[in-house]
């Protein structure tokens, strides 16, 4: 198949990768240029324009870091949509806003393009192993056609709807949850904390027991250690998922309690100065609300 | 060795029984009495009177509804606590507060007698499996003359400190965190819905990914199916324990703005006539605040 | 001063009117013409469009519902920017977000003209009256030509701030903290009702001692006689308030938790079926969550 | 009429002298006995101990510290209870639980004595000048019976029910709505301030207008000067009356967010180290966490 892959950065230069390795007929670009040069040893084209990359393409995948970047990319003149051939696929893997899903599904179909949204879920070591778990919405024969792009990339692809938009809402309800573990580990890690109980132990007995999951792993051993730098996922970037997810939530008309508890402090996060601390540093904040350390 | 086991409910019913079963001389005691029938058959001695039971108990273990029954069925002049051998030693292993473990520890030094926390995690078939976990504190002399003993009822031990009330603390802390995956649960599930993605898909992906752990199945299936009758935890009984969570947090000076939305949304469940609904309805509030149904 | 007036609504029509009899020379335009009809007896010019109403005047006063409302009568090319005179006032008195007044102040100082944002606060009888409350924020210079204006539809105005956006964050923290006294009257009265206190009892104790105040009158009657329809200012609307709080709170990094609650509270209330009640009806959820009615 | 009155504090000397003054026969007890000097100069009798100021009193008024102080000196055997009189009247004024109050409802009771509860609203200088504001609750003919005491210490009585508890629920409810107002001036003078407005000129604003409420300037004036040393009422006295407040409304089952959010900050701002500042800095919590300063 021939494919564009558009952004490669921390997960999409490993993406890409691996579709090179399934042997695609892979075209790669990315703003700054430079990044691009580690596939070219793989094989991939590179491409010197968004144009240039998707023009043949029979699919592009965008892997972008927000919406501002996804709509300048694809809805731009020099964009993805006007160079894109009727018929070809849009694969949009970024984490963005519910709204834009739907903006992006409507213009393409205009275009008599096709649109899918596939968010994924992993860090960059998963996107590297090919580990990733793809999230993807649409219309069922079109993914049909995506699943060796999705099999490339990821362990296990979850179709979970026909309108593109309904695997950006199950993305950003996986974000919220993860949002909620951090929070809730963060609290009840300053608890046990006051009553003499150390961190990790208390962390090897969840994960040990009924909260034996890979998002209690990975944050509990964060929040155990303190080790808050370097950000995995800063905290600006927290609240940026936040906050999509309350606009989706906003739009739907569903309260969630939860989500403004850890939005209002990801904000006093930011303003106490953790920017760039890995938003797990939630529980940092928590431990000083309640007078440690 | 000798063990007095008092309160034979769904949960201590099984352990009593697992005890017997190890070989252990096991004299059991039940306020309503013919529960303690079934554990005659297993070769359990039934005894007339909480004093009778633990007269020459080396342990006695206490496994009570709450602060009220422990503390009248420990501490009244025919409790425990009078008619202990001195030497002798008292799990409890019931589910009270923070401020009653500390108040045990107290009056059984007193008495030259020690007193164990081990509450345990996991529901009636598991302690009818002897799988439960158990999160035990307290000296760690006294705490190795019981590893017979929870071996026997339970698949792991976590020690958590030498201060008994430390193994009630983490108890606590697990249920809030259970608690609060019960209401992320809730709200995701809300805000999925509303965008048409099925409940069981939503679980499932969650379960077969980041959250493949016990609470997020258990809770997830209920949650999905809408099964929230017959209670395996009603929601005054959830409500309970989130109550002794908070009063934890307030003694030790910690804020748990997360247990305040799971306390305010389990009163306003028991406003709304959700009392003897299981505690995972907890979304079915969330989803009826989102419109739904 | 020759003025133009756009938006005769509960509010608009009252404030045309005073400055009309306040013998200013007031050109006015609504939507729906109709509305403008008893303006005409007063002396006001009837105008046919935006354009006409706005050419030669050297003030123009905009009072919408909302910001698309603002957006599309002011921005597009049949608005008030491209016909307004260069060196001619645009007081915007409508309740807009931050980010909105920041764009109009850009582009009116592109075009040589200037704005003055000037929401006020009052409901349609103070209004008539021309005892509103004005918030305005500006050019000093500039607000002082504004003043027989404001003196004409207000009884008193309060100078925030030199650049115009200040005055609509004004109005918004002040809709934020009416929004909490409604919300904690809900609460509150939802409290002494369950101890037997009736709630006129309790409202009239409050408004004669510390909450002394307009606001704990106004909407302490609504919430004791619950009376919540007709609506003076219907849910929906009172929501749409609090987003606009919320974006400028974002915008600036201020965690408003208080804020949240209001939020996730009104989204619940539509959630329940109140849109059409007064937002006072916050209290009746606050009533039901209790298990009240 | 024969008074005891036991409590001197900073509320209860000013209101002793008051009762003196308005010729009544007042015995008066304080723990730390200094402090009823100033009280003999005003011809009050100074007693010795509980037992001998209530012996002969036809009304006994309690003014202490919390439920501890009220509990054993009232309740022990060398309290109020067992040395007054049958018929004689306790006028409970101190801010105390609703189950405290209850409790002492039916030992009075039994006791043959009566019991009115009777709190009041207002500083120390309300308290001196005899301009509190009094919420009573009792039986009907009781009450009457204490009308000239009321009169004498404040400028206005409210009759709010015949349950003494009613009273109690009443000054809670009163105190979690001071709490509200405070933390809602704080997060939105965080708000304004972020838009460079003047904390002084918003408060300005807010009680010329919708706030003219006497709550709304005495705090809104310490927040603007962020003068919050030394404490009018510390914050751990303000948590506290906010955890009886909590107490109250889980009792009764209602639901209260905005005093969780209150209660978190609280504890929050205890953890920071705000034990000894004035509760008002409740504001300063919402402004770091904000950025500010």
């Amino acid at each position: 198949m021939k494919i564009a892959f558009i952004g490669l950065g921390n997960m999409g230069a490993h993406m890409a990768r691996n579709l090179v390795q399934a042997k695609q007929d892979v075209s790669v670009w990315n703003r700054t240029a430079s990044k691009a040069e580690p596939l070219r040893a793989h094989n991939a084209h590179v491409s010197a324009s968004v144009p240039e990359a998707v023009r043949d393409a029979e699919v592009v995948i965008t892997m972008l870091a927000d919406d501002s970047a996804v709509s300048s990319l694809v809805l731009e003149p020099d964009g993805v949509l006007p160079h894109l051939k009727a018929g070809a696929i849009h694969i949009s893997m970024s984490t963005i806003s519910v709204a834009l899903s739907q903006q992006l599904a409507v213009e393409h179909h205009k275009n008599g393009q096709h649109l899918v949204s596939a968010p994924v879920f992993g860090r960059p070591e998963a996107a590297s192993a090919g580990k990733l778990f793809v999230v993807a919405a649409g219309d069922a024969a079109i993914l049909d056609r995506c699943a060796p792009i999705f099999a490339a990339i990821g362990q296990r692809t979850f179709l979970v709807g026909h309108k593109p938009e309904m695997a950006n809402v199950v993305k950003l309800a996986g974000n919220f949850l993860i949002s909620v573990v951090i929070e809730s580990l963060g609290e009840s890690i300053a608890l046990t904390r006051k009553y003499g109980i150390a961190p990790q132990e208390f962390v090897e007995f969840l994960t040990s027991t009924l909260f034996a999951a890979p998002v209690y792993k990975t944050y509990g051993g964060l929040i155990a250690e303190q080790r808050y730098q370097p950000a995995g996922f800063a905290m600006r970037l927290g609240l940026k998922d936040v906050r999509l997810v309350a606009a989706a939530a906003d739009s739907a008309g569903v309260p969630m309690p939860l989500l403004s508890v850890v939005h209002d402090n990801a904000v006093s996060a930011l303003g106490r100065g953790m920017h760039e601390l890995d938003w797990s540093s939630l529980a940092r904040l928590a431990a000083e609300n309640a007078g440690l350390k």
